[in-house]
């Protein structure tokens, strides 16, 4: 295999830190650089101390500037960083040819409006944008693996569209009718110092939160739109429960009309037999979060409920590996032409 | 306040324990009698360490027959048995003129068909679940106060009904459009040696389970339909999280025809202005499990989605006091004419 | 009861929460103040929406000057701020002549040298220190009684000196030998947001931390030193351990000279049987925290190991009741000549 | 790497779950067969859902009989069964040639009178108590090389012997002056359903257990002991906190006369620096179980309290693979000659 240099801007909090787990253990990896404002000149077993004795334990921070990243010689970059802030990073990194993994929010939405009505401000480079791809890898494997910049996709949306794409896709649900719970654990807020992701704030807590309009809606209706090729409006809400990492989601939703709920079901094993991280656990078998935590699994169920003639869609993943960092080391994977599981199995 | 002798039937499990809690602090209320099968002869405080030096520490357990609890000259009992175990012992209790408050689910279905439905065998007693008042007292009340058995609801049925009944009542949602998801503490299973409820099993886990089609619907929609005059059908999806008290309930609905949000919303404040533990947190508050556990109350919340027309109600308790122990115990506030928040403030 | 009035100075920390809690429903108390830097003007429930519905829910939080706590009438006083700050407001408002309980370390310890040692600066107000009463009822019940300032305990020392003071004052054990290690909640640290105290940097986390000086070493060696008319020096090993409330102390300590086992759990339970919120669970029982949390109890067990020679002492509290806001409330009790369980049971 | 044939015996708890984690990406095992009474014929992925869609998803487990664990060509077996059980099987498997690392407790102890005054019963098979090695790599490695039993390290004493063998081996510490406090995780105590190890019983508690003699003083004793080359009696408290995995062990003890703390941490410096899973902190960094689980490393610091003359030694590790599952496959790595960290890094 041949060994890729990839630097990883913004390693400092939780998306960072599982890259440098992932990919400090890829044969086909040499991380070059690990960037951050306030660490530079740490190193990373200072920084994440259960580094320590592995691979990259000494190697130092650099600073987060452009000049730095490109000197490093690295081909791949990922961006771990607040929406706003990866935009500035990505134009001259991909204006210099590397090819550009960002995890934040800036280059998901491909309408400019619609970015601007969920996160506040107009995008700050719409140009690249238009030339992203939504890096989910079962769904857009083929435009990622020529992709210069892959926006690697939320951890809410990652576990709601890999259940839902194909049935939209073939039409065999009533759109208006799709409610959907997710319930995430603490990780998914980030390092932050706030009151409310405080030990005693969060143990022995449940609550949902960003009711009714949470900014990853935007990225989900884009893509369940783009699938169902017609405008899809949900209902999502998010909910915070006390696990470090996990994210489960139930979807309720109708079949279209005329359509049994065998054929929901085969659409599904249809669309990811072949899939390594989708895993089918049928009518009977149930997802639950503490199975996939650590790894770039997704598990999804379903049921049929004779009585009210919903289908019920459950899925749990690790929202910060198939959520985030586990999925943006598959996009690598793709993009280099490696088996998809390298380094994730 | 006249003191009243009670007596509690089962009381080794959760909710026998906490209304040993809440009983030993009422100032109406003089325990005359515990009793448990595999118990009998041991102190409270021998079983449950917690109430060593406090009220009834020294108080020993008795046998579980009739006689004995007859003996005790208790005027009130409550059951804290497993459904179908219930049965056994209200019928001879009633027959003996106490008057009975069930934990259970024996006398809350008040259709047989439904009842073997949903729990698999026949009612034990059907001519008591035919007397039996649904012990829910913000919508019971004056029936609570002279009922001889009171059938105290679920845990999910409080969380759920309590925002749900009004807006039905007024024929302000449309049934078939409701979507409940629940998140419930591991308390909720009782203490029951299962390999799936250790503590390794549920931390760091979250799953959904008796998918699409948990006991609890039964009275779920019972409740609902008498509401609204009409039967209603629903989903409920439980789902167990690692807490261990605390119910967190998110209800998906839309507006019946020409209704508009705020009408929805002033129906909550008008059913439930005077009640002293529903508490509306509005439009802009959010329940957490966290401000509830420990307390009788049931925090409401609401929003009104633009994009998909529906109203979201989100709800919380604590499903060992207002979802089970505390709320019988408003229910024997009520018939014994007391205020209902005695003991339970 | 003569209703007394009280004020809580700093009241938006989890001890001044709990003191909301344990107060509100005090028979001889009126709340007439809360005070808080940042939340003048908010409610207590828009502060702690917990307590909505509750008797003191729409009191006002007014700013922390001296003149409108002494203009609230208040007679007593309880201070739960920061060390250092609770000096400022201690002197003018012992000069007015109000009776003070302070929760902070600022009047624990009487030698300025010590102080100085563990704290880094003088002490603030050391005339006060030299005044004060230090608030465990247990040990000083008659001085509480008329102190007009009392310092209340830390939460680690009251685990510790409560099973150690009797040993060491009969001089039953060898001071040299005592090695103390404690387990605390999260809560112990306070709401402060620092990134150590993240739901999931504590979450499946385990950890010393200030070994080998912790501050509360100072008023435990100031303690037993009193108590065994001699200096002693002991190792104090504090571990932060994801729970949000409790502390299990363990001590190992070898028997003085000639002195057998049984005499020194003869003495525990001679210091203690009569004292209603210590609670020996002997030679066979096992302190938990989940049986004292939310109360005012202390667990204490102990065992001899014939191999070592040594006795192990262990406790449980909740450190934010016995450990702070409860033990604090005791000592009004005691002040005001109160049933001491006042409130409490 | 030349492929090895391996067996794991009883692989349905926490342990043989871990083995089979862990020997699953091990690029020089084939595991040949899974054994366990209640499981056989039932998948990998059936009884652990989490290993779906990975190398041995649809390896069927067989019974538990000798012959077919013969059958299966494996060259070695893992043991991960109760004690007295291992020793049933370990007879036959050593008697036909194959080699054997036993995790449970079975081999550890040397003297016949020891295992049976901690056991309760005389051993099953002293015989081959005697010809075991005791499988800690760091201090056994050429011992274990050639060992055709290996009696694997019990969770709590590996966090203990490794910082206490180099000292005691130097006779840096007094003996008779240590005390060892150990935090547990509940996966240590086993997949078992007791009451006292569900969720709602471990959640928001904290207790200690087996004072002041739990088994493990055993093995503790026995190799203190022979690092010493004199008895060493040391006093051990385990306690459980409600962690899925991990145990943090502090130890305080006295430099022997004359040594210098510096002499102590020189020591332990010199032991293990070349040791590729001992990772020292040294005097300012502080283990913490979240940096060690689900991985082979033990962190150890240290400290030196001037004021009562005493060192501690704290350490963390993973207690399922540290200490157990993952020091067993450390021990495979040296018995077959390849690197030790293969598929432990």
């Amino acid at each position: 295999m041949n060994l890729e240099k990839v630097a990883i801007v913004g390693a400092s909090g939780y998306s960072g830190e599982e890259l440098v787990r992932l990919l400090g253990r890829h044969p086909g990896v040499e991380i070059v650089a690990l960037t951050s404002r306030q660490l530079a000149a740490q190193t990373v077993e200072m920084v994440f101390p259960k580094f320590a004795g592995q691979r990259y334990a000494k190697l130092a921070f650099i600073g987060s500037d452009i000049a730095g990243i490109v000197a490093s010689g690295a081909q791949f970059v990922f961006l771990a960083l607040p929406h706003g802030v990866a935009a500035e990073y990505a134009q001259p990194l991909v204006a210099a040819g590397l090819r550009v993994i960002d995890l934040s929010a800036d280059f998901r939405i491909k309408d400019p409006a619609v970015y601007e009505e969920f996160y506040g401000t107009p995008p700050h480079a719409p140009e690249l944008a238009a030339i992203s791809v939504y890096g989910l890898p079962e769904i857009y494997r083929e435009q990622i693996r020529r992709a210069q910049l892959v926006a690697s996709p939320g951890c809410y949306p990652t576990s709601i569209i890999v259940p839902l794409h194909p049935l939209l896709k073939r039409r065999l649900l009533k759109p208006a009718s799709i409610v959907i719970n997710s319930l995430s654990g603490v990780s998914g807020a980030g390092r932050s110092t706030k009151t409310e992701l405080l030990y005693v704030e969060c143990n022995e807590s449940v609550r949902a939160y960003s009711v009714p309009k949470h900014r990853h809606l935007a990225e989900i209706e884009q893509e369940l739109s783009k699938a169902y090729g017609d405008t899809v409006t949900v209902n999502f809400t998010p909910h915070l429960i006390p696990v470090s990492r996990g994210i489960f989601t139930t979807i309720h939703a109708a079949p279209a009309d005329g359509i049994e709920p065998s054929e929901i079901f085969a659409a599904l094993a249809e669309a990811y037999a072949a899939e390594p991280f989708i895993r089918l656990l049928g009518e009977t078998g149930m997802p639950d979060t503490k199975n996939v935590t650590h790894t770039n699994f997704v598990d999804v169920a379903y049921r049929h409920d004779p009585r009210t003639g919903r289908v019920i869609l459950l899925s749990a993943e690790d929202n910060l590996v198939k959520g985030a960092s586990g999925q943006a080391v598959q996009s690598l994977n793709v993009m280099c032409g490696w088996p998809e599981t390298t380094a994730l199995l």
